[in-house]
């Protein structure tokens, strides 16, 4: 599919809350701070920053409100929290970030194991999320994205039904989101699953919902499928700096796709993502410095970036909707 | 573009030659050999096992007759050689080997620095090969590839004219090339590139000749120009065990693409590569064994294979057009 050349595609660092949960060692709350400030000034202009689970649960996220302050003082970044339920919805909206992610699985097996809810269950606390964010005032109220996890595949029901997909994206878009994000949880993808799931879904509900895409290096087709996604009509990418994470299920393998090294394919592509490649690499050395013992992944890290390059455009898209 | 379910791919393992001529320690002959024969085992069709070089300027290439002879006892196995020169094509022909792959810069630059020739010279040298192969009787006649390296972009010029490449993928066909392969020796292409590359020589050559492709994953663009390149209709793909090699232009940087990673890919959209992919993955103990001060790549083996695998089929593609 023909792309034309001043393309934007919107990417979203989620190395602080989908890197760091898989990280056993607390990162400091002043490097988490470091880490967002030194991305938003790399031209960075989303960050999910942290997840509102019981720091119980997560004890990586027990700082979510000092990190999620330090994050909203920096201007023009889009904040995003991860929310598992109405309580951490609340408390997102408490201490005003932009965005709440909310993630069901599409595969049931996996949602029963992960948040104990049958999948109809879950798009019920989905919906009564989406009602208390209408009876907020409208300059407050943060937007809101319905998150399908393992939908290209799962780590204990195998391959998904596509058909499955468009029934819950269709649901969580009815019952109040502002965007979807499809995940493959577990990097079980491939760019002709990526065609068919994110072809389905687009046609199910049309081209006015924003529609992401959560991808996984598992297994090392993570910019490939960017790349199929992209063929999709698709524009927004989460990524985390590094690699940081890793996939519960395959141990030792890598996590989220490398956010330098996509920014760096679309910058190829000739789209612009508004980030200074140069100064996303050097933002490495905060995980390298507190994180020793975490592999950092990446191609262009190893490589560099290719003498006198120049990328595509260094004018930023807008912060799409960012309630802000 | 839709690709049927029953599509088969050639895959060929370059890592013997393009991956270990990074490498600065000798390999024993018997552990080439041994990679060679379980990677024939694991239903590997096509390994370039060696290069033609004076064994003064790559003394890793020293025990090229062994090895190809090695290679030659293996059924079905076509066996590739690299060839700078006519002297190493007869060197080649001596020696039994199937396919002779010869390898000229798109890049004048490159061309001059690499084999001090101007390209034309080469595509001269090129054409000497192709006449004395026509001079041999049919039956012991190898296959010749040209090679055409630094055709999308180039550590001294930068990016390449597309004209520049067709022309040379022209000049070569003409002088009497059996098959193509376009490489990104550097590793500076991304998915747009390759569309644009595969796509204007397939349309000058049309689709009668066999057009392969050679990506090294230097900035971690590798598979999703693989995938690109199987959108324009190439059926052929180079790669290396666990990414061997590297770039010289790139310290640190990874090398070719990585087989197993590559077939993994493949496979997952549906095509077959006849590869067993869980005996590939233990071949890297060979390298593991006698390099281990070398790094092997590879997100495969770092996850391992999703359980409950089911590669797309087992059925091998027939070796198209080895002469043996």
């Amino acid at each position: 599919m023909a792309r034309s050349s001043d393309d934007c595609v919107e990417v979203c660092e989620v190395g602080l809350r989908d890197g760091l949960q898989m990280v056993q060692e607390f990162l400091p709350t002043s490097a988490k701070i470091d880490w967002i400030r030194c991305e938003h000034a790399a031209g960075m202009h989303e960050i999910e920053v942290t997840s509102f689970v019981p720091p119980k649960l997560v004890p990586q996220f027990v700082d979510a409100s000092e990190v999620v302050a330090g994050a909203l003082a920096l201007p023009g970044l889009t904040v995003v929290g991860l929310v598992p339920n109405l309580k951490g919805a609340e408390r997102g909206v408490a201490l005003g970030v932009h965005k709440l992610n909310f993630v069901m699985s599409v595969s049931r097996t996996h949602n029963l194991k992960n948040v104990r809810r049958e999948r109809e269950e879950s798009v019920e606390d989905f919906r009564r999320i989406a009602d208390m964010l209408k009876s907020l005032p409208a300059g407050s109220r943060p937007r809101l994205i319905g998150g399908l996890s393992t939908a290209l595949g799962c780590s204990y029901e195998g391959s998904i039904a596509v058909d499955d997909v468009c029934r819950y994206a269709q649901a969580l878009a009815e019952a109040g989101a502002d965007e979807l994000l499809i995940a493959d949880t577990v990097g079980y993808a491939g760019p002709a699953q990526v065609r068919a799931v994110f072809g389905a879904v687009r046609r199910a509900l049309g081209d006015a919902m924003a529609l992401g895409a959560h991808f996984h290096d598992t297994r090392g087709l993570g910019l490939a499928n960017v790349a199929a996604a992209l063929d999709c009509g698709v524009r927004r990418f989460d990524a985390s700096l590094a690699g940081l994470g890793g996939c519960p299920f395959a141990p030792g393998a890598t996590g989220n796709i490398v956010m330098e090294d996509l920014c760096f394919m679309l910058e190829s592509l000739g789209m612009r993502t508004g980030v200074d490649l140069q100064r996303l690499l050097e933002v490495r050395r905060i995980l390298h410095d507190h994180l020793p013992s975490v592999p950092l992944h990446g191609a262009l890290a190893r490589a560099g970036l290719p003498t006198g390059y120049r990328p595509a455009g260094r004018s930023p898209a807008a912060p799409v909707g960012a309630a802000h």
